[in-house]
């Protein structure tokens, strides 16, 4: 049997790429599989301050870095989701998207998350055209108009900060009255003029007219009174569940559906590793996302030469 | 009682640094005490490579980066080494070298490593002038000369190939006949002219004249034998211990003197966490040093929160 690579990498956030920095690096043949836009979720964050190093820089910007760091070393990279990982006697099969079946010694799943779509009728059409996951690759189409951000942890008030430079207004809807987001952030909210806090209240259903978003009806949770909130684009930040569907039938996720692994980064079938924000953990942050990376390729290393 | 600080942070490596950024951002009033010079281990290192985003930089100078980034969200930094830390009730006391009691909710330990000294006789009396343990700081001393260095693994390797820009000729002495090194840093190495490599040896005893060192006495681990390597700088790498004298009274150290801490860097006294490589675990690198610095300060966050 003629294995093709040492290790394959799921996804090319933080982790994957840090973790092909470290595999290239211990000269093992290395090759990132990614289904979407390398650079995970940093590709859909607006600022990070909180790299060590880098004071401040674009998402995008800290991605295409890590990136062009990652295969600088001899990684190589392909633009294809992951169906299914067999595993075989030792080694894997890596199915691909597109029908292809590669062959690895080692996997490490770092798909990451992906963001819990609004649950509300008619919710799903509108995406992409009034509802949006991403106000770093949306928010220019608002500019000058008003804009709801659902949710109260941090992405919803970075993202919320952000659109504020382009859009006239901020309505921000969180369900309790205190946020669940970093302090500096929440005092940043707090203080700009653009941004209007609506508190105690959930998203009710979508204001359409003419066939386009024109608001959003919200209930207060302590009266249920409803209001008609008027809004031509609406960014839910409510959470995220792990990106795993391909790994539900291998017995290495918990009840979330996160990957539940050991101080080495290895699930319980050997060979197969998880890092970053798709692995059962409390903090999900670049630097967390970085440390399971490196820590995952040098298990990998350890594993292939015994 | 008047609690100074809602956290203390012992050392300013990577770990430290990191968790300095993520509590004063979380608006903790933040105090960081260094002994000798910010950045810890990086200020000793030539070159980092595998800091991610960031391809290729001096350590000293991601040290000030990252030193810079965690002082401009508020902490303050103290020039004084850690003698010892009282537990009281709800917090601790902070006794530093010059003899003053700080107070602090909780403390995080980010002390580092320090290198092991060379065990030969009059090695400590000739340290400084002739024995060095740090390429980057004294390598300019051995222009042109000869110089030998001890130890297989990372550091010893990185720091050869560092002084091959200043040196004449670099004498690695390792135990065995293999490289405990990445193996890209070792490919480097064997293809480095000006490197020679002298396996299967330890050192034996210097040789003096004129109360300078002139040499090193090598021995055969094999057959005994003896000879004797012409140098005028000696730079071990022969590993390192944890900096955790002052800690040794709590009863939160392994046997070989680290930290032991839980998922969020937690020891076991309430408020007490450890970050960096002072922390019993396999990988040290900038990457572990980040993820344990942010994930302690996020605890020390919760902890204080309720």
């Amino acid at each position: 049997m003629d294995v093709q690579y040492d290790v394959i990498i799921i996804g090319s956030g933080p982790a994957g790429l840090t973790a092909a920095i470290y595999a290239s690096r211990a000269n093992l043949r290395t090759l990132i599989l990614e289904a979407e836009t390398p650079g995970g979720k940093l590709t859909k964050t607006y600022e990070i301050e909180n790299y060590p190093g880098i004071m401040k820089i674009s998402g995008v910007d800290l991605a295409m870095q890590m990136m062009e760091h990652s295969t600088n070393w001899g990684a190589e990279m392909e633009y294809e989701g992951c169906e299914k990982i067999v595993p075989q006697e030792g080694y894997f099969e890596v199915h691909t998207a597109y029908g292809n079946v590669l062959t690895s010694k080692c996997v490490i799943v770092a798909s990451g998350t992906k963001e819990r779509t609004l649950d509300l009728p008619r919710a799903e059409e509108f995406t992409g055209r009034g509802i949006s996951y991403c106000a770093v690759c949306d928010g220019a189409f608002y500019r000058n108009k008003d804009v709801a951000v659902i949710g109260g942890g941090n992405s919803a008030l970075e993202e919320s900060l952000y659109l504020t430079q382009l859009v006239n207004k901020v309505n921000i809807i969180i369900r309790r009255d205190v946020f669940r987001a970093e302090p500096k952030v929440v005092e940043k909210v707090r203080n700009n003029p653009k941004i209007n806090i609506i508190t105690k209240s959930l998203p009710d259903a979508l204001v359409i007219e003419d066939n386009k978003v024109k608001g959003l009806v919200i209930r207060n949770v302590d009266t249920g009174e409803k209001t008609t909130l008027e809004c031509e684009g609406i960014f839910p930040y409510i959470g995220a569940d792990p990106s795993t569907e391909f790994l539900k039938d291998l017995g290495v996720l918990d009840a979330r559906g996160y990957m539940v692994v050991d101080d080495s980064m290895e699930t319980s079938i050997k060979g197969l590793f998880g890092a970053g924000d798709v692995v059962a953990k409390d903090l999900r942050q670049v630097v967390t996302a970085t440390n399971d990376g490196a820590i995952a390729a040098n298990s990998v290393a350890r594993y292939i030469n015994g």
